[in-house]
């Protein structure tokens, strides 16, 4: 099974595909996905769109997981990044995926065993869960972190 | 020209169909979405852009305008209508539509002259403005009142 991990943001999303084959997971690639500030807000959402459209069409996976965003102090912040959220969510569910969404908490929790983990400790653990793994920044480390998270939720449930 | 006006909403978005001709501008078409509450946020995000899609395709607008979203006080209550608001300038963008953008202030004032109108003000210049409009509701009517301001825009800016 395929795993897609998303950690949505206008400025830049972070993606990160993970196989689970039984109990055994690897990582298959990771990346992300920065939108032109200087372009309009539909431009940018349809930029984000087709890049997440041609992952989805490269890697083909089955299952999709979306990080729930921290909610910002300043409104416009919160509905820029809902706006990004929403086109990830979207761009995951037409191509036939279901999308869970799970909160940074409970990421952390599942990697490294604290809801307070740092980033640092994050991309410690997926070193140790997904040898040889080049990460390619922040944002693409969290998203592997939560396709992570789905894959251990699945086994535990399905 | 036609032209799309959209309420973003995950509840319930209201969409607004006119068409101008030189000065002159008449009704097309106007109505609401609502999404099953009772859906995931993912499919929720399916329905609205497949429903938009529709009204895009039987309307063919030249060009798009959105609403610029009231911020609620309550963050989690943003982040979902930002992702609606993603969604839906996503539906009409990829369409390659041009999609404006409008503060609520700014509809208000070019409908009735002021930035502080009321709902009821609206929809009386609405049905003055385009004369037997059948209104599907609150969210349809500020769908056309978005419209009606970007028609006024286009033609004192072209």
């Amino acid at each position: 099974m395929i795993i897609l991990g998303i950690d949505p943001g206008l400025t830049c999303t972070g993606w990160g595909v993970v196989a689970k084959s039984g109990s055994r997971l690897s990582h298959v690639a990771n990346g992300q996905i920065r939108t032109d500030a200087k372009a309009t807000m539909a431009q940018r959402l349809v930029e984000l769109d087709a890049a997440l459209t041609d992952v989805i069409l490269t890697h083909r996976p089955d299952e999709g997981a979306v990080e729930e965003v921290f909610v910002n102090v300043n409104p416009q912040s919160t509905l820029k990044l809902g706006q990004a959220r929403g086109v990830a969510m979207l761009s995951l569910a037409r191509s036939g995926m279901h999308v869970a969404e799970y909160p940074t908490k409970v990421i952390k929790k599942a990697l490294v065993g604290t809801g307070g983990a740092e980033k640092q400790q994050i991309q410690h653990m997926l070193k140790i869960l997904l040898p040889g793994v080049k990460l390619a920044g922040e944002d693409a480390s969290d998203a592997l972190a939560v396709a992570i998270t789905h894959a251990n939720m699945l086994g535990s449930h399905r």
